[in-house]
């Protein structure tokens, strides 16, 4: 911890939010990079392939509609929906930063899904016999799921870091994604399908790491700008009703063909549903005069979809996805309620989003919940076929029990654990470096330092007494008048 | 009219908004009793269990695409987003009670989704083999159109009660409107697709009954939040939008595989078109100026949605869909102008969202229509098979005619009206009893009752003089200065 | 040009904007000719009425699954969203035109769809055996793409025209796009599957004509309001995402069933991809401090999906994409920079919303694009088959060669933008009449105009000078005063 400290300290010099000459030569860089990684090894795959006539016939396809673009495609729009207006307007709720919310989410997650296809192709989708990447519908959603782990780190640090340090963090993010995403689901086997582990837990505790690192003792002096205000908190209800409205189709989106998909979007929905209600109870019951907090209304109740992650695809049975979100539903809520104070305060975790609550937290229960689904799996209620199907018992598995897999999955669990939090301590430590153009403490929380704002915006901004006391009539004139002479330009 | 007077009286004690013991209670129990009811009566359909693969060898059925879920599933998605995004931005119209249309919506809509799915289950979807309720999607899609009965019930009382009085509300209707549903698509025998007559003429004089039944005389008290902001305007157009798209997918939903779902939508898409175009005119025609008013965009626009839900799935043709939506959005927009005013003044129906125009009234002319149309159907444009297919002539419904049929169809309306108007009067009753925490009548249509609001808002809102004024100094400094000593803490 | 010039006076006489005949005159007639028209031409095809399944067996279709209804629909949804939320909200950016961008959007695209339905129909669904036009999703997808094209015109005159002129600019839009849509596609047999030349070179330049025969040279009137805010900035961004997010199932919404929607979809996902990192990276380059400035974040960040629509079905391999992407996110945001500004100063075309840049200029890049893809084709990389398929080498048109397809593809974007041009001053000229009811320079950009604003907005417009100045005690007391008063009533 001492070391910690110091490098602390060093890195502690006056920021300047100046990212002009960083920002575009990392895109321009890292763009100019994927096109020539993409020229060098991806290509389409059989299916997007001009080939797939040919194809079809060769492997004796009845009809186009057995092309896997129609089993996944409505599945991976509404995935994208929840990437881009999802994650983007649920973290609009910040009075003053919604241009950062919805702005970097938007330029992160398409460096992101670039980035990803390249690194999830190497360990999944490489064509040994040519050296490609063979690319298809199944790819840009795997990319869109691990795009969202970067976005979940984000809510951690939303307001508190420049661009450039979102895309050095979403760089690594996705980079260590990949190889987590690879031990949890090939070499150990571990199976899951809403990414309960793989996504949740890992983006959670990834960014929660960056943001233990990135920790400023000061940041109460921002606090002018560190809450909602009326339309913003609407604009991020936005962002929660696409994320659960659609989180049947995240949770089904890659799961087998058939009933597969069939069942994890049923209990996906029935998860979601229960935990609705147990968020208002709690939300109410803990507040003044039974008051609901739309904070709460805005995270929790999602909570029950990133808890069924892993065992959507599993036989959880209805009752089962109401238990798991009845539960995630009081705990998040909880969470937001005692656990993110405290873990400002002896944890030094400033968590914006409260993303502990949201993902990481509802991400190990699924990840747990996954283990005992997984491990009271019997050939009676799954048929024969059913379990090896579900659990993917083929080759060299072909002789695991369900009370392995669920230790398989327990452990996959461990591993999302730890390289949340090695990852996040190492980036973080990188992020320091005082070269990446982040705010100082009071011009956290503020679009300011990263946008140009409407005229009447930044008026507001710089002369905030004037607006909050607006008593001072000579003075008030005088902007008024200059505020009008510089729309005449 | 004497006894509903001095059961008024009784009622009419003073009012406190405190739900912090009964909004959690009904939460919890609640939730807690579906889990307890999905676990005895819950299972998964063949198409969605681990048996599929058997299931679907037994049935020689070539592919997984032709697992329900695939014909279902991108309609389900819109359906959900109409009804938590379409119905919960529809009503953030209202300049301050935004959390209370965007929020409630959401907890009534997760809560009654799952009643629904035990409440028609058991009258449709039950197995008497084993005696439990086998889901699927399109179960699951019918739970979101019961709800959609309920949520249209909320429009009318919008602003006007309290949550548990919701959930109360949601729990009656969803029973009542799993009833109605059984009388009128399997005893009668009538055809509903989009459900003109069985969800939005049954929902809209439940609601209308509802807010009858809880008439507010003075509620002009609360004229000044009993109106839209700019803002809350366009808010509620993403609602309206939503609506509008996704109403296609909403009327073919649940149809036949195939032509019928085609068919569907085509007619509703075409409906809609004309409805806006003759809403336009209308509204235009009767302001002064020429000036258009939002509330007709918003909401006469959908009537044509409605109008035309019935007879979707027959033979309508493109240019009857357009007559449809013609004369609806006419229709709608004058009952906004003159039907809405007189229905309070003499009728003492108070309808904050106007649901008589766009939900009651054009449902009545959607049921009418399909009436007509099922009446008039004739082998020669239906073809043999597609008589048969269309109307369902099948086992015990073998040789009726299409006259018959239309016969049953207008039944079907009278059930619902009766439905939708007795079992209000009824729930109005209920929810007179003065333990639910609604509102006085000058805290109607404000989220302060039942949200904490933003820091800045709660001071607006506890002190409007100030802020309409703005020119008491000393006070307008004091408070200031008090704001930014609440934020320091 | 002298004669133009003397045009031009004759129009301008003093404008008032009372549109109470006109506008609704228009609406009902249009809508009664269109009911009309409708029942003498338009039927459902073979996979939409009721004889499908007649059809279904005479032509051995093994299953419901394969009614084109279930290729398309969900990209159609997708298309449907793109239209109304996508375009709809993206011109909700200046500060007091959100209902006029949101309102008028939906007006004219429900007209439009009608229109290009029946201009559609009779260049290509007419059956000659009955002189019907049998439509299906495809022609409704068609329909939405038609509209598309008038919707991007009226981005360039947003603000500066009344919805009577807008009704007749899309009528007469819709006409020439029917037209010049078959001659590129039929006549000339060019391919363009996302409408790069056929949509978005046309709509661009049809706009930018009318809106150079529109000039208004005291604009500046109107600075006033000729800006965003914080909010509607944000709002504008709900269109940007939609839009964004569903490009790829605009560019393969009508792309052949299989490998071609399917190749269409990645193509366009990773071109967008690409142009967000550009668009970035030019926008903090050329401002000052580096700051991020939204006009490009909510435009430029689309160019690519309009660029790669022509070659999106051809085999442009994903670095192609990514190219695309890149050049296109430079060249527009530079356009937002330099080229916007000068072509009001010396080309005299106010393009309120950067149609140019998004539309137009992307739109010639994708036609060039496409027919150097097509020229560059060789059966090497598409097999002999799949080369026939992408390119529609059947018919009269076996022999075709990749090369002289590139010369097709050439001239189709010739075409396109000959129609663009030449109709747009030929209907700017009809639109400069004094009869639409258009709005005086001072008034543009504002709802008022034609919208029923809520209470307190219209007291803001009316007196904005107490409002921005804030300090005539009485004056403004008297204005709270009676703005109390109007409510009471």
């Amino acid at each position: 911890m001492g070391c910690v400290q110091s490098f602390r300290e060093l890195c502690d010099r006056p920021k300047k939010t100046n990212v002009h000459v960083s920002l575009p030569i990392v895109c321009f860089v890292w763009q100019t990079a994927m096109i020539i990684l993409f020229g060098i090894f991806i290509r389409y795959n059989e299916e997007s392939d001009t080939h797939w006539i040919e194809h079809r016939k060769a492997k004796n396809i009845s009809s186009d509609i057995e092309n896997d673009f129609y089993f996944r495609y409505p599945s991976f729009q509404d995935v994208h929906v929840m990437i881009f207006v999802g994650f983007g307007f649920l973290m609009t709720f910040l009075k003053k930063y919604s241009f950062g919310a919805v702005g970097f989410n938007f330029l992160i997650a398409a460096f992101g899904l670039q980035w990803a296809l390249l690194m999830q192709g190497w360990f999944h989708s490489l064509d040994y016999t040519d050296g490609k990447i063979k690319i298809g519908v199944e790819n840009l959603i795997n990319a869109d799921f691990c795009v969202a782990g970067c976005l979940i780190a984000y809510g951690a640090v939303l307001g508190k870091v420049s661009p450039v340090q979102l895309m050095v963090m979403t760089l690594f993010g996705i980079t260590l994604f990949a190889v987590e995403e690879y031990i949890i689901l090939n070499l150990i086997h571990a199976r899951d399908a809403g990414g309960s582990m793989v996504i949740h837990t890992f983006g959670g505790y990834y960014g929660l790491s960056i943001s233990w690192m990135l920790y400023r003792p000061n940041l109460d002096q921002s606090n002018r700008l560190h809450g909602s205000a009326y339309h913003s908190d609407v604009f991020a209800m936005i962002g929660t009703l696409f994320l659960w409205m659609f989180w049947p189709s995240f949770n089904s989106a890659v799961t087998d063909h058939g009933d597969g998909q069939h069942r994890a979007f049923i209990n996906t929905y029935l998860a979601l549903a229960s935990t609705v209600l147990t968020t208002v109870a709690i939300s109410s019951l803990f507040q003044k005069h039974g008051k609901l907090d739309m904070v709460h209304i805005q995270n929790s109740t999602l909570a029950g979809g990133v808890a069924v992650g892993t065992a959507a695809e599993f036989m959880l049975m209805p009752y089962g996805s109401l238990i798991v979100g009845f539960c995630c539903g009081i705990l998040s809520t909880l969470g937001y309620i005692y656990l993110t104070p405290l873990m400002e305060k002896y944890l030094k975790i400033q968590d914006t989003c409260g993303i502990h609550n949201l993902h990481a937290m509802p991400g190990v229960i699924g990840g747990i919940v996954g283990a005992i689904t997984a491990a009271a799996a019997t050939e009676s209620v799954y048929g024969a076929e059913g379990l090896a199907n579900t659990f993917d018992f083929e080759g060299a598995y072909k002789d695991t029990k369900p009370t392995r897999q669920g230790g398989l999955q327990a452990a996959g669990l461990c591993v999302a654990i730890c390289f949340g939090i090695g990852g996040g301590i190492i980036v973080g430590c990188i992020l320091r470096l005082p070269i990446w153009g982040d705010p100082s403490d009071d011009h956290c929380f503020d679009d300011q330092a990263y946008w140009e704002l409407p005229q009447e915006e930044e008026e507001e901004e710089s002369n905030p007494t004037v607006l909050q006391y607006n008593n001072h009539h000579t003075h008030n004139k005088d902007i008024a008048v200059s505020n009008f002479t510089m729309e005449q330009n």
